[in-house]
């Protein structure tokens, strides 16, 4: 038995997907329509740049569809990827709080679906609606949580169990006991992602293969028993399969 | 020329503290003394567990002075340090926002003097006063810069560096040349802290010693070349020294 894997929801209008987003949750009709005129909706090919750290920050982005990386250069000139992003995250949120610019850089990694909020709207909205604030607070925190959760495993966890992690939360809650899951980007992307070094990356991919027994063809994955993973990975954190801190 | 580091300034009564804090800066003469009537301050020695991961979340704390460890246990009884917080930090306050129990333990480190509020008081008053909740999203807005600096390091940075950056974020602002630290808890704990395992440590002391000139005399770290440390460390950061997001 298997089951295909991310399939996106068919993105209807502006109004509709803020709609729906946690951060505009009983928000007020008001308030949300005045979102709703400000957004903007894009397009954007892989390699687009969308802003690099030191821009002085003038939008939040929502994804509606694809993949974003965020990324810091060192002063050596080396990249650190520090997230990378999908359907439902949002970016750029941090400068709200900050000194006005960016401190880091945004690439579209796949081809991505986004949403463009003003930022002087959103810190508008959070000194003047509670709600609004109190939503902000809430997503904050679940990505604090993940963050630590993230820590935990760089920590803790050798580079095949990351791996594992990585593809067991791509696998939708209540998954069959064989999934099927199409690599949402590059392997050089999850590679940085994950903190492992490409020449780490596919001996450690080949070490999972041959304790957990999945299969990989191309992008494609074929967990055959995703028992067998969650125990090789899971059994190596303090959560258990699926994770609460999942999210989008 | 040396100066000394990691003063705490003495400690008057919980009203003067909570007064300072920013999470409590403008919330009003009420709200405030509700919080100070509730508060409580416990002194407490070196390995007092406060709380297990899973206990029922009654209580946020703020450390006055100390080192407090939180810490989370894998299934196979690995124990994974998440964060080690010293004055002016706050933890147990992510349970505000998440189902009611701590998703983490916590352990004194050092004698440590803490306040703890009562969590219902905390929820309550970010519902019912909107300064509260702006207050508790900037202290959350920074902690998250944080993580994600160390999720950078954890990536990019190898065991030298990522102490010579720990040993950087002790020094004031606007240190000197040279600098004397007392390191504030023992050093397989920040090992853990860092990621860096034990017999990897001291291999790595070695060769920031031999890299920066730095002086280890038991508990106490003396830079000579405060500039020589940084350009070591700070080359392989994207961020410059000192770093924006350092707390307290």
């Amino acid at each position: 038995m298997s089951c295909a894997v991310k399939t996106t929801p068919p993105f209807i209008s502006i109004a509709e997907y803020l709609g729906k987003a946690p951060l505009f949750v009983d928000i007020g009709a008001k308030y949300l329509r005045e979102f709703v005129d400000a957004a903007r909706l894009y397009t954007a090919p892989k390699g687009k740049v969308l802003f690099i750290q030191g821009d002085k920050a003038n939008y939040v982005y929502l994804i509606v569809d694809g993949w974003v990386k965020l990324f810091r250069e060192t002063l050596e000139g080396t990249e650190a990827v520090i997230d990378v992003l999908t359907s439902n995250h949002s970016f750029g949120d941090t400068s709200v709080f900050e000194d006005g610019y960016y401190s880091y850089s945004a690439e579209v990694a796949e081809h991505t679906r986004y949403i463009t909020l003003p930022i002087s709207m959103v810190k508008s909205a959070i000194t003047t609606n509670h709600q609004f604030a109190l939503n902000m607070l809430l997503t904050m925190s679940q990505h604090r949580h993940q963050q630590s959760r993230e820590i935990e495993h760089l920590n803790n966890q050798n580079a095949p169990q990351r791996i594992g992690c990585f593809l067991l939360r791509l696998c939708p809650v209540g998954s069959a006991a064989s999934v099927t899951l199409n690599l949402p980007y590059d392997k050089a992307l999850i590679a940085s992602r994950l903190g492992i070094k490409p020449e780490t990356f596919s001996r450690a991919l080949v070490k999972l293969r041959a304790e957990t027994q999945i299969e990989i063809q191309g992008p494609t994955v074929i967990i055959h028993d995703l028992q067998r993973l969650v125990s090789y990975t899971c059994n190596h954190c303090s959560s258990s399969f699926p994770c609460k801190d999942v999210k989008g």
